[in-house]
């Protein structure tokens, strides 16, 4: 490996790798026989290996060193700093490590199924033990500068870390927690109409109908069902979103295709001719989440939207829905209420349910709280912040697939990404003042051009920050997310109007 | 790498790896958005290259020479020797070789599929002559004892000769050519009942209790549709079948499912303990097509497997099956008639198809012909073997996806396969008295036990020719596949009495 043609064909050789992977995991979630668990988890385990060889193989190494001494154009460099700055994390791990963490996640997932299925937090337990200890380990060798937890959370949001994200969420409980509790004292909205029987392939052939007009290709992508919705790509010609669907809950469906897709639109937005490198792959999870959570919830609970989708809707169901309009739709998919389950959950209570999970999540990765005590805090902190109390482990602690995984550090991206959606579609409407008329229209091409060309051909190009600085002329600022949601539900709920 | 354990290691990584191919080529088939071709073909070949890699590792290679003068048990020494064998044969190709190889069939797939498409061979020509001229290399390279297509027969089914073959096709000239010109003097039958419109769901469903039927495990493997039937593999507890549905052609589906479900049910039947070793894996494609063949012909073509089912076909169709019985359903399943298209040929022509491409692949390997003499040669050998008169290419020598994978040799395993079927039925006849009655009762599990006893579970332990003379107490002989026609075709064209 002697020149920047070499670098590339590595990295497009490591990015093959690591797609088969993604290819093996997609088809486990949505098409594998259940007798093949064991098979496909070491089949996974072998490429994972492989993989890991690749990122660290030492002539790679000395060839990022050489490379990112020379001189390069500005993307050529960047690509190089990025690409260096994970070779040296990979190299942390020793092939060893990678193996157990591989196994242990594999075991502690069939595990957490059964734990969750007989809502028995103590035959997921051990494996979580397990897990959290390698993760203290995982911490301490990718090193970290304040808080251990840091080191997780660099994983998925680079930059990330405790000091400012406790600052952030501490704006959430100042003023997030007091304006649920305002809501939560108003009359409450009718939702009865998501609870009617609805035919279930009528219910995908719409919500692929509202994908097409987000500008989802569908000649480079699919939609399928599973059962915890995901989106996944083995390059930006073949991005896969999956969905629920359930016959007697329209409501089941209908963000998850839209959130999907959202994820979607950014991964078929990269640069293809940038396979491999860092400015053909997403910035950071916390930007992922902005574009699914901007379709989901800036989009996809407006009630321009549905001015425009409510007929269409209609037309597939018009015996369930001919008593009701796009008002009481919008009405009924904005109720907010505490609720025990995550996915379910309204726009603004979503992120006391983050909130708990950081709290946690923090706590424990650092040992002031063992894994014997998570169900005792999280259903103390469920009191706390949503006043509820949790029935059973399968719908507190056991509720989410991603700590099976080892996935810690990944929740408070969901955060960050809903606050920066907000402060994004504030500025698309900025400059591009018949947004909401064009929404109204179902014309989504306008926004799509904007995110297009702000965020997703750019890849790894800038840095999380950066793009935001790029788009909006601040950093991530919460009072974006603030005044979007006093604006929204004072009106539904009928609140004293709030002055933004 | 030390003992015959880390031998075991080794050959699972190698299977992981190879399966996560299969994988990444099924989910091509079956479910990839048309824009990813170009990713897809290049993962592919860097998972190629990879296992290429592991095929030939050095130490592997020593420590499979070590152990082969090593005291091992029966099966362990077979492993051994059937390994050693193939690590030898993967030896002589270079990394270099194994690429260009892996290119220039991508490029020619694509070229043959338009070429199909317009109709027009000169598109798939120059991509096929660099084929055959790497195909000759390889024939070279692999080495062979009496004739240059040796080397490629030899890659599906082993020992296979051109000697052998050259005989066996002989006695299909001799014998079946007579038989058939006996049977196109008699007056057909008729087939209008296909050619309805059936409900390609229910099409689907029916085909999918035949399965189960069969013995075959949905909860190790799965049914979907694609423009090639095929059977793929990644264990032991996933073995997927496809299939194709025609609304307006009820037999389209029907002996693809039945065919595929063959396959699948031989590897179902492996031992997953033996994942990745040569006593897991299929003996030969010839002993593979035996076990299809045998469930498409023996069984889905015979008139007491549908006393049994079709009646129950009757209940999905009733208006369209409503003057039908199952003797009238069988006639018209057993129609002897010279067609272009191998894959929808009835059981006895279609070893003209096999016959006609075994002497064109024989000459063109040898430098005998040449890629641009194939049409004229093609369509004398249809007029000489089938007398028709092939209206095009499409219809003619570009109908089979085959060559463009480079799969030369491939095409005589189908026949060996249908002869040994006849074989094996026979002796399964003569072991199990009562196994047209359990037949004709929907009850399939006897003739599984003796496929699974006698073949399934031993993977490479024995050869074929072993297998059969364990099974039969002879080798294989045509003998019982012509007896098997004319004694089944007499009655059905009422031609005069056989003595057999």
């Amino acid at each position: 490996m002697k020149n920047y043609e070499d670098y590339k064909t590595h990295c497009s050789k490591i990015a093959d790798v690591a797609y088969s992977i993604s290819i093996l995991n997609w088809d486990q979630e949505v098409m594998m026989p259940k007798k093949s668990v064991e098979r496909r988890a070491q089949q996974i385990a072998t490429l994972a290996g492989i993989l890991h060889e690749l990122n660290v193989d030492k002539d790679f190494g000395n060839l990022l060193n050489i490379l990112s001494k020379s001189k390069l154009n500005d993307e050529e460099s960047r690509n190089i700093k990025e690409t260096l700055k994970e070779y040296n994390r990979n190299k942390k791990y020793t092939t060893r490590f990678v193996q157990l963490m591989s196994k242990t996640t594999s075991k502690s997932f069939t595990a957490w199924q059964e734990a969750k299925a007989k809502n028995d937090f103590s035959i997921f337990a051990p494996l979580l033990e397990e897990l959290v200890d390698l993760k203290r380990q995982e911490c301490e060798l990718i090193g970290y500068k304040g808080h251990p937890y840091d080191a997780m959370l660099g994983l998925f949001e680079p930059n990330s870390n405790v000091s400012d994200l406790d600052e952030l969420f501490t704006d959430v409980r100042n003023q997030l927690v007091p304006f649920v509790k305002e809501i939560a004292a108003a009359p409450q909205n009718k939702e009865d109409l998501f609870y009617q029987h609805f035919d279930q392939n009528k219910q995908l052939k719409f919500t692929e109908d509202l994908l097409i007009q987000m500008g989802y290709d569908f000649d480079a992508g699919r939609q399928d069902l599973s059962t915890h919705p995901f989106t996944t790509n083995f390059s930006a010609t073949d991005v896969r979103v999956t969905t629920r669907v359930d016959a007697n809950n329209l409501s089941e469906i209908m963000w998850s295709s839209i959130h999907e897709g959202g994820h979607a639109l950014y991964e078929q937005g990269l640069k293809d001719k940038n396979y491999g490198l860092p400015s053909g792959a997403y910035l950071s999870l916390g930007i992922h989440e902005s574009q699914s959570r901007l379709y989901e919830n800036n989009v996809g609970r407006s009630l321009g939207y549905w001015k425009h989708n409510f007929p269409k809707l209609k037309n597939y169901f018009p015996e369930q829905l001919k008593d009701y309009n796009a008002e009481d739709y919008y009405q009924a998919m904005n109720i907010v209420k505490p609720s025990f389950i995550r996915t379910n959950a309204d726009e603004l209570t979503y992120h006391f349910h983050i909130l708990i999970r950081y709290e946690i999540e923090k706590d424990l990765i650092a040992g002031n709280i063992e894994v014997k005590d998570l169900p005792k805090v999280w259903n103390a902190k469920y009191k706390e912040y949503l006043n509820i109390d949790v029935p059973n482990d399968g719908e507190g602690v056991l509720q989410d697939i991603h700590w099976s995984h080892g996935a810690f550090g990944y929740f408070s991206t969901y955060s960050i990404g809903s606050f920066y959606a907000a402060q994004f579609f504030n500025q698309a409407k900025k400059e591009i003042p018949e947004l909401e008329k064009q929404i109204e229209n179902g014309d989504l091409t306008p926004l799509l051009t904007f995110l297009r060309k702000n965020i997703h051909q750019h890849g790894k190009l800038f840095a999380s920050e950066e793009i935001c600085l790029n788009i909006t002329g601040e950093k991530l600022n919460f009072k974006h997310f603030m005044d979007y949601a006093k604006n929204k539900y004072s009106k539904i709920y009928n609140l004293t109007p709030v002055t933004i």
